[in-house]
C-alpha cells in the first residue's frame, strides 16, 4: 500500500505550534502515517524535543515556512498578503499530491479559502461546505454546511446534498442515505425564500431526498445527511455547544451534592464528549480536489491526532472519487 | 384600575378547545382576569362544563364564532377565506379596544397574521417580530425574532433590536438594555450578507448595541435582547429543545440505574421546565398596535395561564406604550 502522508499546518490553532506538533506526534506513532508539519522550523523543533517518549522521526517531515495567519486575521487579505503561510504551503501540498490530505485548527476561513486556491473546486461544485458529524439518538448525521458558506443560494444547497450524499455513501456503506433540509417545519412551504426554492430543486434530482427536517428530528436521527447554508448552521453548531454548557451550568445548580456522584460525573463527561465535535477532531471540507480537515482552534493534541485519523480514513474509504 | 380582559383563541392548540378553556379558568381564578373564550360556543361549554372546581363563570364570557384554523393550513389562504375564524375575531377583540391582548396556541402563522391584519403594525414597524423569553446562566434574555419573519432585510433588524430594547426596559427596569445581533464571530466582518448590513444600521442609532454575539455568549447570559431574522431565530429554538431532548436521552443512557435516582431526576425535571418555552406561556409578538401571546401548540392549561398572566403583566407594565 502506498504510503498515506498528512499534511499538518503547524502554526494554526489557539496552541499553535505546541498542540498541532504533540498531535502528529501521536498520529505518527499510532496511525503509523507520514506527517509533514508545515510552519516555522525552529519552533517546531523546540516543540518536537519536549515530546517524551522521543517521536518516530523517521514519519516527521519538517516544511520550513516563514509566515503564517494568525486567529484574527481576515482571511482573504491575509491569503493575498502572506502567500508562503503555512496554510497555504499545506494546502499546496495536497494540491501537488505531495500530501493526500492536510489538517489546520488555525483561522477556518484562511484554511478553507487555502484548500479552494490550491485545490480548487471540483467539477460542478460552486462553493464548498464543511461536514461535520453530529450525535444523534441513533448515531451520527453528516451535518453541512457548518461554516464554509454563509450566504447560500439554492443550487448551493443542492450541491451540498450530492456531496453529503456521496460522503454518506461510504461513511455509512449505504446506499441511499436520506437527506434532509434543515428548516422550521416539515411541509415544503415551511421555511425562508432559500429553502423554499431548495426545497424544489432537492426534490427532482435523483436524491433519497425526504423533505424538510426539523432540528429535533434530526437529533433524533431522522437522516443520514441534513444542509443548510453556513451561517444557519454554523450558528446551530453554537448553539449546540453554547446550550450544552449551560445544561451542565444548570445541573451543577440544581443537583447540589448529587452532582459531586462519581457515576454521574463520568456520565456527563462522556456526553460532553459525544457533543464536543472539537473533540472528534474536526471537519472535513467537502467540494475541493484534496482532503482538506478543518479542526478547532481550540484542538488539544489528541483532537489534532483525531483529525489526521480522519483525514487518513477519508483516504483509505476514498472519499474524493466518491465525490467525483 | 380598570378591569383587564385578555382573549383567548379557544380554538388554538394540539389540545384544543380543553386545554385552552381550561388555562383560562385557571387564569381567570388565580390572577382575578377576565376572559374572553372566543370559538364554538358548544364546544367550549361541553369543556366549561367538566371542569372542578366550576370556573368563576362572572370572569368568562363566551364569544361564538362558527369557525376556525387548523395547525396544518397555509395561514395567508385560511385568513383570507375564513373571516371569521376564531383567531381573528380574537385579534379583532383587541383592535377594538373589546380586550386587553390576545393569547393563541394554534397556528401561529395564522395568529400572526391576524394580529396583523386587525391590529396593525406600529408606526416605523415594517414586519412584527416573536421575542422569547430564553433562560442563560445569569437569568434571561429577550431573543428575537423566534420565527415571525423568515426572510429579513437590515431594516427589520434595526427595528427588532428598537423593540426588543423598549421591551427590555420595561421587563428589566434597567435604561440602557445591552443589545447583541446573533453571529458566527464577534467581529463586525464575521456573519452573512444580512448581519454584516444590519451590523452597521445598528453601530449608529442610539442603542446600547454591544455588537456581534455568538450563541454561547448569548446563553451565558452576555446582552439583555438578541436579534435575529426570524429564520435563524426559530432554527435556534428548535435546536435548544432537541438538543435538551438528546441530552436527557444520552444522560439516560450512560447514566443507567444512576440516572433513576430521585434527587437527579427532580433537578432534571427543573431544568427541562427551564429550557421549554411551552411552560412559559408564550412569545409576545413585538411590533403589531396590541397585545398578542403566542403560545406553542402542545401548550397545557398551565401553559395557557401563563401566557395569559404574560399578557397581563405587559399590559400592566405598559409594554405597548413603551414601545410606541
Amino acid at each position: 500500500m502506498k504510503e498515506i502522508r498528512i499534511a499538518v499546518d503547524a502554526m494554526g490553532g489557539d496552541e499553535a505550534p505546541r498542540m498541532p506538533v504533540a498531535g502528529a506526534c501521536l498520529a505518527a506513532r499510532s496511525l503509523g502515517v507520514s506527517i509533514s508539519l508545515v510552519g516555522k522550523a525552529d519552533l517546531i523543533h523546540r516543540e518536537l524535543e519536549r515530546i517524551s517518549p522521543t517521536p518516530p522521526m523517521e514519519l516527521i517531515t519538517i516544511i520550513d515556512t516563514p509566515e503564517w495567519i494568525e486567529m484574527g486575521e481576515s482571511p482573504s487579505t491575509a491569503l493575498r498578503a502572506k502567500k508562503s503561510a503555512s496554510v497555504l504551503v499545506a494546502a499546496g501540498l495536497v494540491a501537488k499530491g505531495e500530501a493526500q490530505a492536510m489538517v489546520s485548527a488555525g483561522n477556518s476561513g484562511a484554511a478553507m479559502g487555502a484548500a479552494v486556491l490550491k485545490m480548487k473546486t471540483l467539477p460542478g461544485i460552486e462553493r464548498p461546505a464543511i461536514a461535520i458529524m453530529l450525535p444523534t439518538m441513533k448515531g451520527e448525521v453528516i451535518f453541512l454546511d457548518a461554516g464554509a458558506t454563509v450566504d447560500c443560494q439554492p443550487k448551493n444547497l443542492f450541491q451540498f446534498a450530492q456531496m453529503g450524499s456521496a460522503f454518506a455513501r461510504t461513511r455509512f456503506k449505504i446506499d441511499a442515505p436520506r437527506v434532509g433540509l434543515l428548516s422550521i417545519g416539515e411541509e415544503p412551504t415551511k421555511g425562508n425564500s432559500l429553502t423554499r426554492a431548495a426545497h424544489e430543486l432537492l426534490a427532482n434530482n435523483g436524491l433519497n431526498f425526504i423533505g424538510n427536517i426539523e432540528p429535533k428530528e434530526m437529533l433524533r436521527g431522522g437522516a443520514e445527511v441534513v444542509v443548510c447554508d453556513g451561517f444557519v448552521g454554523n450558528i446551530s453548531l453554537k448553539v449546540l455547544e453554547g446550550l450544552a454548557e449551560l445544561m451542565f451550568g444548570l445541573l451543577a445548580e440544581e443537583l447540589g451534592e448529587v452532582f459531586a456522584d462519581k457515576a454521574l460525573q463520568a456520565g456527563l463527561k462522556n456526553i460532553k464528549r459525544k457533543l464536543d465535535w472539537a473533540e472528534h477532531g474536526g471537519a472535513l471540507l467537502l467540494g475541493v480536489r484534496g482532503l482538506c480537515i478543518i479542526s478547532h482552534g481550540r484542538s488539544t493534541a489528541n483532537a489534532i491526532a483525531k483529525a489526521i485519523q480522519v483525514g487518513k480514513e477519508a483516504v483509505d474509504s476514498q472519499v474524493l472519487a466518491s465525490l467525483a
